[in-house]
């Protein structure tokens, strides 16, 4: 019988490659989106037909209200940077970080995988192109991993250790995607855009929509999905 | 200007006597309780009622939906054990274990905490009548609090430290509702029953009831809440 791994899935490019990866070591997936309040609503259109293309075991979608909060302008009216070159991405937190999301993701994760039995969580974040999320380093998975370790049943008991998977991690936007396009990944299923236009398409001038597209050009492949001109 | 806290507040007695204490110390609260689908929602109207009482800044309740997962008896239709002794129930974790409910609540405590600025977070856990669940323990509390100095911009940025609070930690039931009675805590507000009656009495026979008891017994004084025959 296969191992279960919880696989976080948001549609975008990071977390599809990170399913394809946790598929092809031979784990049985349990897939975990949230509807949090965010903008683009796209994104979890495109978590269930990529769940439902990969065959996944179970596919959940945990509705959370981030906005009851407020503080970030992935889920407020706060507007999105555009046009912002590389070297600017890097210098500070952005606007668009979400106030402990990947923390709120995670323990979600570890419950899933507490009811399942499963001992094995999939996260596609990465340390390379993180945009300056403090909740993408890799010293705050080492962290939760030790938190989830501490906060289980199975940690109490001292059977199996959960582990943290972040195959991702320390890869460029473009080895991702050649790890995903070797892993037969379907990239025109994917959504990265931060602002995207009412009919889904993305914006192309979003830090996200920058990533994506310089990832696509130094890997030398052209990107499937379309953007707006 | 007063420090900003978070402080979680389930409605029972430990999270009110941890509120007391969180004002006593001079911190401007701002409160989170949670709906996750726990079959007691008696408790929730409590929580409104003393986040009233004690004027607090903000209180928000925030729903998620824990039923989605399974896998707990406070959540599920698994029966609620009855009639068991003290010494029964210190031997395992027991069913009404909900799967990483501390580690979801505090991750939710953190956004709170960051949007408000906050840099405090009060937790009513007890490591002495814990009933058996891993993620009460000092040493997970410890883990989280690491884990939140990594997990935000003002951990990133080197500002001020997050602190999780647990002034209850060491303290036996009949303690905790001393210090509350000393200041002032009306704990006729308070629910604890895992298991109330339809019009909300609190069952006395559960594990929660049993400890309530014994604790008002070993404090010397009568628990002003009625309970069923």
């Amino acid at each position: 019988m296969k191992n279960k791994a919880v696989v976080l899935l948001s549609g975008g490019l990071d977390s599809t490659t990170t399913l394809a990866i946790a598929q092809k070591q031979g784990f049985q997936v349990f897939a975990l989106s949230f509807d949090y309040g965010q903008r683009h609503g796209v994104e979890l259109e495109r978590a269930k037909e990529i769940a439902e293309k990969f065959s996944v075991t179970d596919h959940q979608i945990m509705t959370i209200d981030l906005r009851q909060f407020g503080g970030s302008a992935l889920t407020d009216s706060i507007e999105v940077p555009t046009h912002r070159n590389e070297s600017e991405m890097n210098e500070e937190i952005p606007v668009t970080y979400v106030p402990a999301r990947n923390t709120i993701f995670l323990s979600f994760c570890l419950a899933y995988a507490e009811v399942k039995n499963a001992q094995d969580i999939f996260l596609g974040v990465n340390a390379v192109d993180y945009s300056g999320y403090p909740d993408c380093r890799p010293e705050f998975i080492a962290a939760f991993e030790t938190l989830a370790n501490l906060a289980t049943k199975a940690g109490v008991e001292g059977k199996e250790k959960l582990k943290i998977h972040t195959p991702l991690i320390e890869f460029t936007k473009a080895e991702i995607i050649l790890k995903g396009l070797e892993l037969g990944v379907d990239y025109s299923l994917t959504h990265s855009c931060y602002n995207p236009k009412e009919n889904g398409t993305a914006c192309g001038s979003c830090d996200s929509c920058v990533l994506r597209l310089k990832g696509f050009n130094e890997a030398g492949f052209e990107d499937p999905i379309g953007y707006s001109a």
